[in-house]
C-alpha cells in the first residue's frame, strides 16, 4: 500500500510552503491574493520579565502569531520550547488556517509560545511566566478574537493560568482557551482527540483500499499522547499493532501487542522499554519492519494545534 | 580639532549595540540587565492590504517596535521606506529609549514603519494605507503609551491622518502623535528642531575647546532639512560653510556659501547641483576638505526620532 | 373571498399611524404612553463623505432609527435607495417594534439607511460607504443592542461589510448582522423566507374557510424575491397561478404558468415578459383578474424588514 | 455710522444660509465641498421620558446636533424650549463652526436640546430630564469630541446635573462642560463674557472710525444678562447710555442712565420699567432714538453658544 | 424519623461557620487554605441617596458581599430587609458557594441587599432606590461575573429595574439578573423551583428509609412561596398534610388538609389562620405535632439564594 | 499659651464625630443631610491572596473607603499596619474630605490600607502583596476618581507598585498615585510637606498672638517624618528647640538642640536617644516640659493623607 505525499524530508515551514505553493497554482491565485495570504495578520513579540524562585530576573520572548482571520475567530496552540522560533510558528499559524478551512470550520489559525525550557522552570516559575506572557497579549486574544489552547509544553495547567490572568482583565471569561481542565469547563474526550483522529484517518484511507482495521498490521513511530491512543484505539477496532517506539526504544510482537498491558506499563516505567509482552527492536530498524500500515507519530506534537 | 568617537563605519545596529555593551560594562550592570534591556517591551508586525487606485490589492508590513516604557510612555517615528527592516528598527527604538533618558525626558523608546516606496504611492494610496496600518495599531499606541512620530518617509499629513483615524476609535485625540501640521495642534519650530540640536551640540563641542562658531570652517555632509537648517542657523551666528553635497552632488566656495541663495537655489532645482555662488565637487572628495568643523548630515535621517 | 383590512391607498406611514391608532382605541391606552409610544428611542443622522472612484468627493446622509427596545434588542433593516425620507423609515421602525411584539419575538424594532442610489456607485463605492457608515454608527448597533438586516438596495454583502468593519472595532462579531452570506455565519433559508411567510399566511387565511392550496387560482403582483419565492412555493403545493406581473409586464395562462419555467425565463432575460408558456397581459388589468387569491407582492420590499 | 451688514430681517437658519452662501462665493469652494459642509457630522434625536411630580408621564424629545469636527472637538449650548425645532438648531450648531474658525480657536460646531418649556417644570422634573437626556446622550459627548454649555433655558445648575451624571458612566469629568458652577471648576467671569464681548466689538468698530467708547451715546436694546453686562462696562469706560429696554418696558435719559442704580432697580423689581432715573419710553421708539450706537441685544440668546 | 444534623439553635452565620469547620476538618484543610475560604473575594458598601415622594432626601446602605469565583461566576440573591447585616450576608454569601460546588454547578457564590425596610417604601420610591443600588455596583456584577436573584422583600419586579438600569451601561443584557419576569426572559417554573427542591430532598430522604411520599403524614411549618409549594407538591403525591403554620396562626387536620382549597382560602384571607376544612392549633405545639415528616419552612427564605 | 480645642483624649474616629457633630449644629444642617455625610460613598473589602518566600500561601485583608466625591476625586492614604481597622478608616477617609473642604481644594475624600505588619514581609511580598491589591482596586481608583497616596508603612516605592501595575490595565498613568518617586514624576518638597505645613500653623497661630518663631521656645513629641522636619524648619527661622523625643526616648537642652547635628545623629543611630548635645529626659516628663509651643508630632501619621 505505497503512498508518495510527502516528496522528501522537510521541516514543518518547508512542507507548508511547499503545500501551499502546489494549492495555489492548483486553485489559479493570482500573485496578490498569495502574498496577502502568505503575509500573517499580525505577529507579536513580547518580553516577558520574571523573578525566578531564587530572586534572580530572568527575561524570556513570548510571542502570537496571528495568520487569518477571514473565517473566524483564530485559533492555535501555545507552546514552551527553547528553540520556538518564527519562522516554524509563522508556518503553524497558517496551516491552523488551512487545517480549519479544509474542515470547513469557522475558524482562522494562530500559534504562540514562549522561547523557554519548561523543565528547566519549576511549578511557581511557570505559573508567573504564563500569567506575564497573558498580562502582554490580553488585548488580542479572545473568545471573538484569538483563542489558545494546549501545544508542546503545556498543558491544560497552563489553560488555566491563562483563563485565570484574562479573567482578571476581562471578567470570568472560560471560553479564552480551550484545552483547560475539565473542571474548568474543558471539553471530555480533547485527551484522546489527535489519536482518534488518526483512527479516523485510516479508517478513511483503508475504505478507499475496501479494506477495514480489523486484519491489518500496524507499526507506531512514537507512543505519546497521540501514538497511545491511536494504538488504544485501533487495537480496539481488532488492528494487530505489531511494533512501536517511543523515546527510550523500540519492541516488537508479531502476533500483535496488548496495547492495554503495554499502557500500564508506560504508567509504571515512564516509556516501552522492557515491556515483557514483545521483544526489542532496534529504534532505525523500526521504519523498516513490515507492515500494511505505518502511523508516524512521533512528530505529532509538531503538527498539533 | 579631531574626535575618534566612532571606531569605524557601522551601520545602526552595529553602532546601538557596540555602544550599549560599552555602557553597561562602565556601569557594571549584571547580564540580567542587559538581557531585560536588550529584549524589546513589545514588537507588532502588521498586514496591511489596501486597494491600489488601478483596483488591485496590495500587501504591506508595518510593524511597530515598543522598547521600554519603564521611564513613561514611548516615543519614536514612523517611517516608510522599501527597505525598512525589522532588526534595524529594533536598534532605533533602543535608540530612543537611550536618547529620552540621556536628556532626562520622562519618555521610553520606540520606532516603527512600513515596508513601502512612499514615492511609488499616490497620495490616496498613502492615505488608505496609513489608515489602515492605524487601524491595525490603535490598540497599542495612544497619549499614555506610545506616540508617533513623523520620519523618513513621513511627515506632518502622515501623522494628521493617523490622528484622525486614532480619533474615530478614541475621540479627538491631537496628543496621539507629535509633528503634526500646526493648525491641527503641531508645534512651531519642529521643522528647524533636528538642525537646531546640530548647532546648539556643535556650539557645546567648540566652547569646550574655548571656541565658538564664529571664525569656524565647516563642511556639510548632506542638504536636507537637518543640513540644510544647521546650515542656515551656523551661517547666522557668523560660521563659514565652505562645502555641502546632497544626492545631487557637492559645491564648494572657500569664502563661504552664502547659505540663503542656496536654500532658494535648492528651492527652485531641487539640489545643491549647479549652485552658482560656488564650485562644483567630487562627492567624495567632501569628506577630504579642510575644515574646522564637518557636519554628517546625511544619516540625520537614520536616527531623527 | 372578499377582505377588506386596508380602508385606502395609504403610504408606509400613513398606514401604520391609522393601525396604531385605531390599536391604542381599542387597547385603551392613555395619551401619555400614546406619545410615548410614538416617539422612537433614538434618531440618529450622520454624513458619509466618500472619495469617489473618480477622485471626487461625495457626500451622503446615513441614518438609523430605533423605535423602541422594551421587549428586547432591537432589529431592522438597513436600506440604500435615493428616496429614502426620515418619517417614512421611522413608520418602517414602528412597525417593526409590532411586528416583533405580535409575533411575540424578544426583539424591538429599528430601521436605517442611506439617501443613495446604489445603482449608481460602483461595487467599491458602495463598500466604502458602507463602512463609513458603519464607523459612525458602530456605537449603537451590536448584538446586544440593535442589529441591521439587508433591505431594499441593500444584500448579504453590505452585510458582510458592516459585519467587517465593525469587527474591526470591537472583535469578530457575526451576530452583529442577519441576513450575512452563509459562508460568514448566516441562516439557510434566508432567502425564501418572506415568500415561505406569504405561503403560510395564505395557507392559515383558507383554512379559516376550509380551504386549502391545492385547487385554488392565484394571481401574483410582483414577481421579484417575494412574489417568485411565494409563487414557486404555492405551485409546489397544488396551487394554479394564472397570472404574474413584474416591472417588465404582466403574462397570464389560465392552465397555470409553470413556476419552474418562470423563473429560468426571468433568470435569463430579466424580468416576466416575453415568457411563452403565457400570454401577455395589461398590467393594470392584472389586478381584475379573477382568482380566488390576490397576492400584493409589488409591495414586500417595504414592510419587510 | 451707518453699517448694511444685514440685508434684511431673518430667521437665525436663513442668516446662517446666507452668509454661507455668500462666503462659499467669495472663497470659491466647489459645490461638492459646499454640499459637505452643509451636512452636520452628526444629528441625534432621543426620546426623554419621566416621572412628572404628579406621578404621570412625560415624554420630551432632546437632541444634539454636531455640525463638524474638523478643527477640534465640537462645542455648543443645550437650551431648553418649547419651540426648540431641528432646522434652526442645525443652523446654530454650524455658525459654532464658523464662529470657533473665524476667532482660530481649535474647536468645532454643536448645539442641542429639549422641546419642553422650563418654566412650567418643577426643579426636580428638571433634574429628572436633564439626567435622563444625559443618559441618551452621554456616548456622544466628552471632553474630547464635544462639550455642552448653557444656553436659552438652561444654566450652571443644568451643567451640574449634566456633568454629575455624566461622570457615572465615565468617572469625575467636570471638563464635559463649560458654564458649570465655579465651585464645581467654572471659570470666572463667564457671566460677563458675552457682554464683554460687546464692549469690545464697539471698541473695535469705533477705533475703525478713530473714536473711543467715551463720548458716544448709545441706545441698548435688551436688558438682560448680555445688555446689563454690556452697558455696565460702556459706562465705566466713559460711553453715555441713553435709553435701554426689555421685556417690561423701555426707558430714556438724555444725559446718561446711571447703570449701577438701574441695575440695583432691576435686580429688586425685575425689569427696567419704572426706574427713577429715567423716563419711560414707548418700546418700539427705542429703535429710532438718536444715537452714535446702537446695541441690540435682545437676540443675544439665540446665537449665544 | 429522629434526624440529629442541626446540634443546637444556631443563626445563618453560626451555622454556616460550625459545618465550615467540620467541612475543613473532614477534608484536612490546612489551616491557609481555610483562612482563604473564610476571607470573601470582594465586599462592597455603597451610599444609596434618593429623593422620597415628599421631596425630603433618605439615605440607605447597599452593599454586595462576593465570597469566591474560583468555580465561576458568582450567584446569590439581592435582598432587601431593615436588618439586612454584614455578617449574616457574609455567611449566606459563603453557603452560595458551598451550595453550587456540592451541585457541581459551575459558579461561585454572593449575596448582596438593602438596608430597608421595602413595605415602608411607595414603588417609585423602591424604583428609584434599585436604580441608585444598580449604578453603584454595575461594574462589579455582570453575566460573566456576579448574577443576582430575587431574595427576601426583593422580587422579579426589582430584578427587571436591575436589567433596565444595567442595561443603560452595558447595553441590553437579560442575563444579569435571574427571577426577572418571564416575559423579560426569566425561566418558567422558578415560582416553584425551592419548593419543589424540598419535594425531591424529601423524597430522597425517604428512599434512603424503602418510604415514598404516599403514606406518610407531613407537619410543614410556615406557608409562603416554599412551604406552599412544597405542601401542593406533597399532597399530589399521595402525602398527608396534618398540620401547617404560617404569621396568621396554625391549622391542623388529622384527616389531611386540602391543600388546593388552603391556597385558595389563603389568596383570598392572607393566611392560614380561618381554614374552615381544619381546626385552628396552638402555633407553638405545631413543632411536637405527630408526624413522619415535619418540614421547617418558615427559615426558607433566610438560605435561599 | 493655653488652647483648649481639644476636650479630652479621643482616638481618630471619636474625634472625627465630634466635631462633625459640632459643625452639624453649628451649620444647622438638618439629619439627613448629616445622615448621607456620614455614611461614606463606597468601602470596598477585598482578599488579597499572595504566595510567600517559602512557598505558603497568605491572605490579607485589603480595602479602600471612599467617603465624598461631591467636591471632586477622592484622595488619601494607603496605610499597612496591623492593626488597620474599619471604623477608624472610615473616619480617616471622612476627614480627607473635611480637610480638602476646609482648603478649598478640588477633591474629595478617601483612605484605604492592608491588614498586615509591613515589617514581617520581605520586598518581594510586599510587591507581589500590592500589585494584587491594586488588581482588586484598580476599577474604582483613577487620576478622576480617586487618587491614592502613602500613609503609614507605605512609601514612594509602594506607590510606583501601585502604578506599574495600575498602568498595566489602563496604560501608563503617573497621576494615578501621589507620592510616586520623583524620577517616576513624584513632586519635589512632598518629603518635607507636613512638617512645612506644621511651621505654617504654628506661625499663623503665633501671629494671631503678634509673636513669631524667633524667641519662642518648643518641645517637639515625636521626631518621624514630621517632628524632624518641623524642628528644622523651625530652627531655621529662629526658634529654640528645647527638648524632643521620639520611640527611643527623649532628650533636651534648655539652650536649644543643634537640630543638623540631631538629624546626622538619627541617620547614624536611628533614634534620638544618645545624642550628645543633650541630655536624656524620662519621655513622660516631656509633655509637662516648659515651653511655648507643643508640637504634638508623635500621632503624624494618623491623620496625615
Amino acid at each position: 500500500m505505497a503512498t508518495n505525499l510527502v516528496p522528501q524530508v522537510m521541516n514543518a515551514l518547508e512542507a507548508t510552503n511547499f503545500y501551499f505553493k502546489r494549492a495555489v497554482k492548483l486553485l489559479g491565485l493570482d500573485s496578490k491574493v498569495e502574498r496577502s495570504l502568505l503575509i500573517p495578520f499580525r505577529e507579536i513579540k513580547v518580553e516577558c520579565t520574571i523573578p525566578k524562585d531564587d530572586g534572580t530576573l530572568a527575561s524570556y520572548i513570548g510571542f502570537r502569531v496571528q495568520h487569518d482571520n477571514s473565517r473566524g475567530q483564530m485559533k492555535g496552540g501555545i507552546r514552551y520550547h527553547p528553540e520556538v522560533e518564527l519562522n516554524e510558528v509563522n508556518a503553524l499559524a497558517q496551516l491552523m488556517t488551512w487545517k480549519s478551512a479544509v474542515a470547513n470550520i469557522p475558524y482562522g489559525g494562530a500559534k504562540g509560545g514562549i522561547g523557554c525550557n519548561p523543565r528547566d522552570l519549576s511549578p511557581t516559575e511557570l505559573e508567573r511566566l504564563t500569567r506575564v506572557f497573558t498580562q502582554k497579549i490580553h488585548d488580542v486574544i479572545g473568545p471573538h478574537l484569538d483563542i489558545p489552547a494546549p501545544d508542546m509544553g503545556t498543558n491544560a495547567q497552563t489553560m488555566a493560568w491563562i483563563l485565570d490572568e484574562y479573567s482578571k482583565f476581562h471578567g470570568y471569561t472560560p471560553a479564552v482557551v480551550t484545552g483547560k481542565p475539565v473542571d474548568l469547563g474543558g471539553s471530555l474526550g480533547r485527551e484522546a482527540a489527535t489519536g482518534r483522529g488518526v483512527l479516523y484517518a485510516t479508517e478513511a484511507l483503508l475504505k478507499d483500499h475496501n479494506l477495514s482495521i480489523r486484519g491489518q498490521t500496524f507499526v507506531v513511530q512514537g507512543f505519546g499522547n497521540v501514538g497511545s491512543w491511536a494504538s488504544k484505539l485501533i487495537h480496539e477496532k481488532g488492528g494487530k499493532i505489531k511494533a512501536v517506539s517511543d523515546v527510550t526504544g523500540a519492541i516488537k510482537n508479531n502476533s500483535g501487542i496488548d496495547i492495554t498491558a503495554l499502557n500500564e506499563h508506560v504508567r509504571m516505567t515512564g516509556g516501552v522499554k522492557g515491556f515483557e509482552g514483545a521483544n526489542p527492536l532496534d529504534a532505525a530498524a523500526l521504519l523498516a519492519e513490515d507492515c500494511d500500515v505505518l502511523i508516524p507519530a512521533a512528530l505529532g506534537g509538531v503538527i498539533n494545534g
